[in-house]
């Protein structure tokens, strides 16, 4: 593939960033790599890992000749950094984010970004429950989704330029605006992510139920209850915070319809339980079908051992 | 390894008890085993993948002569399948099940049980989200426990020969009494997958947010969701209506729990959050470090592109 940003800037080295550095590599994506990270350790490791070809302990210095620059840092850092990068920016270069929430993000970068620079707001919809820039690998964003909410009067040009960035990577793109997308991820994500953190964090404090037993006998449920709770704990604040609106309004509905089904489980209501489940359970075969997850009936473990 | 009971008899031909046959034939466990399933279609398939050497429409042929009896029906199934084979057990036959409660199984079965037979009840933590004698595959209880509620006065080689069955299907069996295992049930799998199929209930009721929006972008978080709530309907039901108070006492932490949280969103008291994310983050690393999952930071997809 073509190179299509001849220079590129991360700010924020962990895991997405470190991730489209090496996809960026891959696929032949980018001129150079540069990277901006607050602590000499994470710079240290960008260089050791081959992700940047120049560290630089000040944002402002990084995004310096970038044609792309993308935001990898938690969203309460963003205004402050936009600020900064501002007069550094290179006329025509391309500004993006990988934030989970977008209308908080435009709220924070949106202000400061100048004339003749393009800012079209992204959210590549991958991750993992680790973080850090050891914790990327190149094909993190495969067959994922980018959801990219550019602002009315983007150049088409820039936006096509970042689109094939992004499906060079693996991903594909889609477009939609920042109200809309902060709430299909209050649905999709942010409202599981603290439900998920709630019963984690009811398991902990049980008192008739040892530490050990819960671990133990985790595979049924439990499970990948804690491997949703165990993401970046300052990504997810800044989520929560940024998100306050639409992720409450879903929990809500959450509550609501949790509480009509424990009176179905008080009253003994069979049907409706049964009802209820059998609903879900079309929803998980949309998933399958549009790719999003593996149909394997041992979960991808051990498939070879699958009907003998 | 050596037959540990001559002849098994499996009540209910689903997920876990064609992976208990797959399993049983792999490795050498039982002599030959029958099968009682309901409809024909199920019975066809058995044999057709070689599950059973003999199966039967009636649930007390199939008991006939067999050293060891398991059920693999839903509970709500139990007690009227208890008292129609209870007068063709083979003396000194070891009966168990696979229910994930356990106080209600002992109260459908146990009444039934005749004596010179040995009932010790069972709960093998492993599943899909699949159903069906299709499902099965041999590998399911590897390195998964097995819970048994042995009553007392149980025959300590009964126990021992039920225990060696469960270690050859490679589970690791541990023993507790029948209100224990419900309580930790309720918090590890009954409570979480209630709170699953909610949420996944409440994405699907969402108008403003499209179906195919919540399948494509359920990358993150969601589909963990959906997964749980995918399990079998039947079963569900009756695990909610079988352990209704420790599951409903759970709920009520859950959501007194959330509640919290969702104050802390509202008011903006993202220390409060970032604690209680950072708390939950060390029960996934138990769980990691227990053996009960991958700790692969692509989920185990495309391992061989890690670090690249």
């Amino acid at each position: 593939m073509a190179v299509i940003f001849e220079r590129v800037a991360l700010l924020g080295i962990g895991l997405i960033a470190s991730s489209i550095a090496l996809g960026a590599r891959k696929h032949g994506l980018a001129g150079s790599i540069a990277g901006h990270a607050r602590t000499a350790e994470t710079r240290a490791t960008a260089l050791e890992l081959g992700l940047c070809d120049q560290v630089y302990a000040s944002a402002a210095e990084a995004v310096k000749d970038a044609d792309l620059v993308i935001f990898c840092v938690p969203i309460g850092a963003m205004a402050a950094m936009a600020k900064e990068i501002a007069p550094h920016l290179k006329p025509g270069a391309v500004l993006t984010d990988v934030g989970s929430v977008k209308k908080a993000v435009i709220d924070a970068i949106g202000p400061y970004v100048p004339g003749g620079v393009e800012f079209i707001p992204g959210h590549p919809l991958a991750g993992t429950e680790h973080s850090g820039p050891r914790a990327g690998f190149a094909s993190l964003f495969d067959n994922r989704w980018c959801l990219l909410t550019p602002l009315d009067g983007t150049d088409p040009d820039a936006l096509a330029r970042l689109v094939a960035f992004w499906q060079g990577l693996g991903a594909k793109v889609d477009q939609m605006d920042a109200d809309h997308h902060d709430l299909v991820l209050a649905v999709t994500s942010h409202a599981p992510h603290l439900i998920a953190y709630t019963m984690v964090g009811v398991a902990d404090d049980l008192q008739r139920v040892t530490e050990s037993e819960v671990i133990n006998y985790s595979a049924a449920g439990f499970r990948d209850f804690t491997r949703i709770a165990a993401s970046d704990p300052t990504m997810w604040r800044d989520v929560f915070l940024n998100n306050k609106e639409a992720t409450l309004e879903i929990l809500g509905r959450f509550t609501e319809e949790l509480f009509d089904l424990q009176r179905a489980i008080r009253r003994g209501n069979g049907q409706q339980l049964f009802d209820y489940f059998t609903r879900t359970r079309a929803i998980r075969r949309g998933i399958i079908e549009a790719g999003q997850d593996t149909d394997a009936p041992d979960f991808g473990r051990a498939t070879k051992e699958k009907g003998q």
